[in-house]
């Protein structure tokens, strides 16, 4: 079996963190392939980051030979509709996979991310699937996503340990969901601290993604995520009126 | 006071169709600039198409000389959150804007679109803006966007009607809303012939949008809209791992 | 076009200035007919208010001119169903026009009313039309309604400047809707005070209804706002039984 | 105990029928006082009437000696929330009370109301009092409320019975709410031909506000039904401007 | 009429005091069977406490004699569903009994139970019974279920309404619901010292029954509380494969 | 790892089917422990079914060594609760597993289940893990859970089957998720005909189970599933009053 863990943004720094963490939960017999996709911004902090990554993540996955399984690994889980469509196989938003698995865990979970921009992308998700009345809160670290890899870890991690006990205490929430793919390293340290399940996407998407592959299953092609149609060709010129 | 109108495809027909209803609604003193961005897909049918058209329309408006507000003409509103990061100006969708002018004339509304595939996303197009208690169903009319451009009119619009009155009795709706950019030319004779108010998104954007930029009102730039931060170069290669 | 704006209350002054907004932000070639109902209560504070302002404005209605559009004036958006199945011409209130365009202008809105027994008729109108999760959190002034054209300006205005500012940095919201018609001439020096859109429902109502009413849409009439059905007269006595 | 049963409609024999059901319905020592408002619409067909009806009852109220309770029969609640803010003791809609009882003796319930455009009304009330997962659709008999009082008994209770059955079968319900007070005579024997619990509205109010009253609950005061505040008398003329 | 008032914890003391309020608010002619079945925890506190409570009251409810309604005095609700479905007469729960009220008296209402662990339970029963919006927060007073009758009362009655004082002003709310079936002595002393309708779930749910089983009314039969179907006898040994 | 499957009633045979799917399914290395709970109705259909089910399997893990996960295998996923309070390695219930799976491979999903009476009860759990805007429609066969096991295979396959075909065209449904622990082993044959994912909640939790015990995660014991509070011995007898 091999996954396709897609780092949307084009940090090599936090592409190869996600792909560690990726081989190093993977069972035994899958092979984990991590990029990102060139020409995508560095980051992706925001809407229009997120559809930027979402256009070359496509292009990434239509030249590239089919995998087994897609992750997603960006929490606002960018693009994941549009890769259903283009993919057989299934498809998993590290940001989903998240969310489903904390409340699989707890009566209630708090997301922490990185900037407040990000925080109604995140709670909108969360609506999305369903899950808002499970999620008491989406907060800010106020941390840009790069600082994560930046920073001496110390720093960075002590930083999201504070935030992440207080928002705990202030939702009464008893599991956390790391709300960013650069925490993913911070994962394991977080939940020994704080004592609460500590929930990372992309260990959580590749396990998923391990089950629905192992069990056959693929993505639905008879309603919204059908194949693309073919288009005809363009009768006309650019499109400038 | 100058609206950006882009259809977010690429076919110019349709562009030119959607201008011309764009100039034909707008107010004395409105300048209308309607165009596609060179490069999308030839016509918007789910969610890959929305990506790739979200993208290339970014880099046209970053291209483009700044309007005064922006109108995306495609009924997906593909792309509306990204490009409000990236504007001043106020951004709407036709989408959007049909479905929330439809909860100011009717108790209740029903959408028609062109595919069955698109169902979905407008159905959770209405949830997020929170319209979907007021909309009793959306509907595929089983006709390709581009066969509303090709067809003889006479037989598109016959097509068209006869659904919408099925789905009306069906649904017990008192207003109709075209869920696609390339019906806009049919609203009229629809509205007419079945009895009800029938709601094209172009115009009704093109309209909000006036009234929005009338009131010297813009986009809110101190949270989830913010401008796009600025990136650090990149400090490694090609983000292949 | 003729635009019915019907403050209904029975403040003259009040109507007064609701007039003014209304004129002064209305496009060329709109004539605004401003009055209020003999009769209604001087002030809309609650639920009991509300229905007897509802009562005389549809007899204002009825013994009026027929107008193109009608405006309610009061952000309870009091009576607006009712008017909608008297009238042909669209009716919007004051309320649902400037929720409706805080979405279209922000990720999250705060509304700010003047005393706490409006807030949960606010919540519940927020809920109703779909937009309560976009709303976080609808709050007093703690100011009656009268009071805010008593007050010397100025005062007036530092105390709704400062609670604004206040809920803002609370609900992390990026606008701010005003929750009463008698806040209106505050809204631009609120704006440029704050750095958020600040959204007046009188004058968003108004540019609205003129879109909708330029576009000629008018009210469903086959579902549930279908003109009221004549009464056949009554068989027996006054009904005290 | 005294309980006052408003009828918000002017027809005297609706009164009466429905003052006989509330008396033969209360315990001993309960007095049921039932009148319905001089000047009211003589039938609530929508929102037009509902405002107005909801205004002489307010008025109906002002001038009647306090009662323990008061029940407001007619199945639309209209001015249920008005009347809470200018009595002391508890106000029950007969819509809401047999709503919330449906939801105490059944998975699912069903609404029978009389005319097609009261269907939207009863769907938001549902809606707003949070019951609407448990209701699986508000269905119109097409039969005006007069006519239930007006039609020789057999020929309406065939109509309503059949239409009762077909809709059970439809909605796979558990139980069948009457949406109109003057279904009330028709409970017993739909009951039980039907073989579901038949919720009506005006015993089921009556019942619970004996209930209420005699735990000695009354309105809440100190938020959205405190008492009506006191207006200053005006300070110009009639409000025209 | 006889209710069968049901404490599913096994604790007499609280059985006794549950069955005083029962007698003490029901009305002349019902007869009330209070108990509680032997080999159910001490106390429910928490959801594997709940589902052996229920157990236990199942077995306890098929070995009594059929009564004309039945009350299950515990917060959580537990078991209430099941026991619609082996008993003919309805059923209801002190929480939703003291939920639904609460609505009907107040804009919005706070509940306060005993442990934080139980918050969740509660909130979950609210947006199923669709109250959710209603209630603006439930807490926590942090006394263990037995220490309400353990303690001497004043000490908990000051505890109780310390907590309960500041949860009305942090939520705004109009009406406290009292979470737990052994706060039921201190609920009079408790609204005349705050001034807001002080609802209790064991005096309300007893009324409301009288009120179902006065007009009739029992559990629908024909969907998801129809009787248990008997099962056919086993085919093989004890189930361990 | 070892995983223990429970199915909540006791039927042998059922709990043999399950138990070789789940062993089936599971990756190398881990172990599966599959028995039912002595004393456990014969099926679980309804809610007091689910009562009697769920207090005997918390019986049963008390008594059994602890397990690194539990697979609670009733697709009402009665217990589930309550079994992760007691237990400290994660719990699943089939139900959940499969409903949350289905929404990573397709925009919307029917369910199929085998009673009607068992509807509302999937229906109140879909809106409880706030996936029923996903789920178009809960549906019965029709079809004792018995039956599936005793029926000649071909017969209950075709039964099945049909059924689900129908669904799917009504509901436009682009998943079916099976309903009911006793279908497990119709699964792929179903998949194959239908031409959609099907998917089975007996395996997709045992897959889910491992991925959650595979990343080290429990369920958080700081809220709502704490263990479970020791009791202090009861002051009195058995609790009659």
């Amino acid at each position: 079996m091999r996954i396709h863990v897609i780092n949307p943004n084009s940090s090599a720094a936090m592409t190869e963190a996600i792909g560690d963490t990726a081989r190093r939960v993977c069972s035994n017999g899958t092979t984990i392939t991590a990029d990102c996709p060139p020409g995508s911004p560095a980051s992706i902090e925001g809407h229009s980051d997120g559809v930027r990554a979402a256009y070359h993540m496509l292009g990434l996955v239509e030249q590239s030979d089919p995998a087994d399984g897609y992750v997603v690994a960006c929490f606002d889980d960018t693009g994941v509709d549009g890769l259903r469509e283009i993919a057989s196989g299934p498809v998993l938003g590290i940001g989903e996979a998240a969310m489903h698995a904390a409340t699989m865990l707890a009566c209630r979970f708090s997301i922490l991310t990185t900037l407040e921009r990000s925080v109604p992308i995140l709670e909108d998700n969360a609506a999305r699937y369903g899950l808002a009345a499970r999620c008491r809160g989406v907060h800010a670290a106020g941390l840009p996503v790069l600082a994560l890899e930046d920073a001496a870890d110390d720093s960075a991690f002590s930083t999201v340990c504070e935030a992440a006990a207080a928002i705990l205490t202030r939702d009464r929430s008893d599991a956390l969901v790391l709300g960013c793919g650069g925490m993913t390293h911070l994962a394991k340290r977080l939940g020994d601290r704080l004592g609460v399940p500590v929930v990372d996407g992309v260990s959580t998407a590749v396990r998923f993604m391990e089950a629905l592959v192992g069990l056959g299953l693929k993505t639905g092609k008879t309603g919204g995520y059908a194949f693309p149609l073919q288009k005809q060709p363009p009768k006309t010129g650019d499109g400038h009126v």
